[in-house]
């Protein structure tokens, strides 16, 4: 059994690894994100393209997809024991296509995930291992890509916390998973006193449901508004700094996050309230042009937790991710530092 | 039986007349828009008072409220038939500031449909008239007020309209009742084709379960948005008009409306996208500094439609309208025209 570090403690039930997405006896167990609290539940796929559709499907956002997908090529591995080398390769070598593939906007950076396990497997293989070894082996390198995942998340946690003051408000767009979740850790390491302000974030509610459970779970004071709110709370509230995750941040310092980050991006720069989001730029984006915008399934718009809330012959209209331009963001926090983003450039240089 | 118009024609179920506020046989019928069109019910109060807390309690909003308080202060003579003259009149002028005041932002503009129909019970007993023959004068002068209402607004609705492009399409914030409605219908006699968006407007998603549904009644191509989309929504579909009621305009420009309404103006400056807000100044409100922004129950923000949302311990927060400052406003639509905000000044000249 591998000696993985557990950087998950004190986060909160959501944050915690057994709980994000695990593999264990050939299957993933999947925390369902689009109902909890409202009811704990998971979602257990004994096929990888029953973890991609879960991905496509949202069971799982912000972070955990990147989880769920490196659990899902240990399964990939479990499914493929019976295989000869060569199928077993072509086999996973798929799978990670297909995990990494599952969210367009996502893409590039799933396929680091997926690759890692596809290539502690092929090693495993080169060196004689076969059947369960390699799946062993998967299993290990996924478990290090998790504990390295938290692990590199708290630095950035702390620099984003270093700019929010004792006494101070804070305001989270969505389900910054990790991102947050260290910030919030941080302002405690900090012994910082800080209000939580999460915009509900339609039409899933990740911040009501999500962010806002885990900043109370870690006992955090901690009001949700909802997403038309954001820009009266700044001018009545006295918020300090605005922080998000970034889906993608490009090498150009675009921010491409949950829809409605712009607009409070927006109502930041009107109210001189500081944005800093968190998410090392992706070479695979050197610029904005190459990111294509997810639009989901319109009807999830026309729906609260499963209430249909329009008359007959009404649409929806469901873009998943909104684009920040440079001047609108004060900061972004990378493993290598804040940077502004016209300084982006000078990441890849470090 | 008065002879009453009926301008409610072709406005779709919601804007009928008997489907506002009703007042027959003792009784105040309201259509309950807090569900609809989810389920479609009425609240009946059988007391003036009942339907204050109607009001106060959302069955109905937007221009409902001044229906429905015209229509109990006919309920108010109704209750007080038997009371002798000075009495009654004490009692109708207790009622008028009991439902004029049920909601804070609006009680100047309550006052003023409670105020005519108090004036015209008073006047019907200066006449002689006593017990039901009051409350028949003040039905009639409900009626008339309704009528005028309705009346007034229909050039206001064709104002915006001449503004919009035969092709364009339009974004709508909560529930502008009459101002939207009748936007609409201009629409429809100036044979413009014009998609409308309707940002849902949380916590009560007026905007999709109101706004929606009149528009599709009356035949229009209706898209539901939610409320972190509509920069993002100008951004990709072209939005070439912003408009709203205005729960209060004050005399120096600024439009209180529902909350959201800054956010989207701000991003509507952003693209250039012209906002109309529709509302004759208040001259109660010279300025924004008489203006009092209502907070309503923080639950409701943890609620969508009745599900809780957040986790025991997570609070909300709820101001009901904010205030789009001048600058952010391209013109305001009033019964004497449009007017820029900096201009507002010479409605009261002509």
């Amino acid at each position: 059994m591998i000696q993985y570090k557990r950087p998950d403690e004190g986060l909160g039930f959501m944050m915690q690894y057994e709980n994000v997405a695990w593999y264990e006896n050939g299957a993933v167990r999947i925390l369902d994100r689009r109902i909890y609290p409202i009811r704990t539940e998971f979602v257990t796929c004994t096929r990888h393209e029953q973890v991609a559709q879960a991905i496509a499907d949202m069971v799982t956002q912000s972070g955990g997809p990147y989880t769920a997908a490196s659990m899902a090529m240990v399964l990939a591995c479990f499914e493929s024991e019976a295989l000869p080398k060569d199928e077993r390769t072509a086999y996973l070598e798929k799978a990670s296509y297909t995990l990494s593939h599952a969210r367009p906007t996502t893409s590039a950076k799933m396929q680091i995930y997926t690759g890692r396990v596809l290539e502690a497997a092929k090693k495993a293989m080169d060196e004689g291992a076969a059947g369960a070894e390699v799946t062993e082996a998967a299993r290990q390198q996924a478990l290090i890509d998790l504990g390295r995942r938290y692990e590199k998340s708290v630095p950035i946690g702390r620099l984003i916390a270093n700019e929010i003051p004792d006494g101070g408000s804070i305001l989270t767009q969505c389900w910054a998973e990790l991102d947050i979740a260290m910030v919030l850790r941080a302002l405690q390491e900090q012994n910082k006193t800080v209000k939580v302000f999460c915009a509900e974030t339609r039409p899933y509610f990740q911040g009501a449901r999500l962010t806002a459970s885990c900043a109370v779970d870690m006992g955090f004071d901690v009001t949700v508004i909802s997403d038309n709110m954001p820009a009266y709370t700044m001018k009545t509230k006295g918020i300090d700094l605005f922080t998000s995750a970034a889906d993608v941040t490009t090498c150009d310092g675009y921010i491409v996050n949950k829809v409605g980050t712009f607009q409070i991006a927006l109502a930041c720069s009107y109210y001189g309230v500081p944005y800093i989001a968190a998410g090392n730029p992706n070479p695979a984006h050197p610029s904005i042009d190459s990111v294509v915008i997810e639009e989901r399934d319109p009807e999830l718009t026309l729906h609260a937790m499963d209430i249909k809330l329009t008359k007959p012959g009404v649409k929806g209209y469901y873009p998943a991710f909104d684009v920040t331009p440079p001047e609108f963001v004060t900061a972004i926090a990378t493993d290598k530092g804040l940077f502004k983003p016209a300084d982006l450039h000078k990441y890849f240089e470090l």
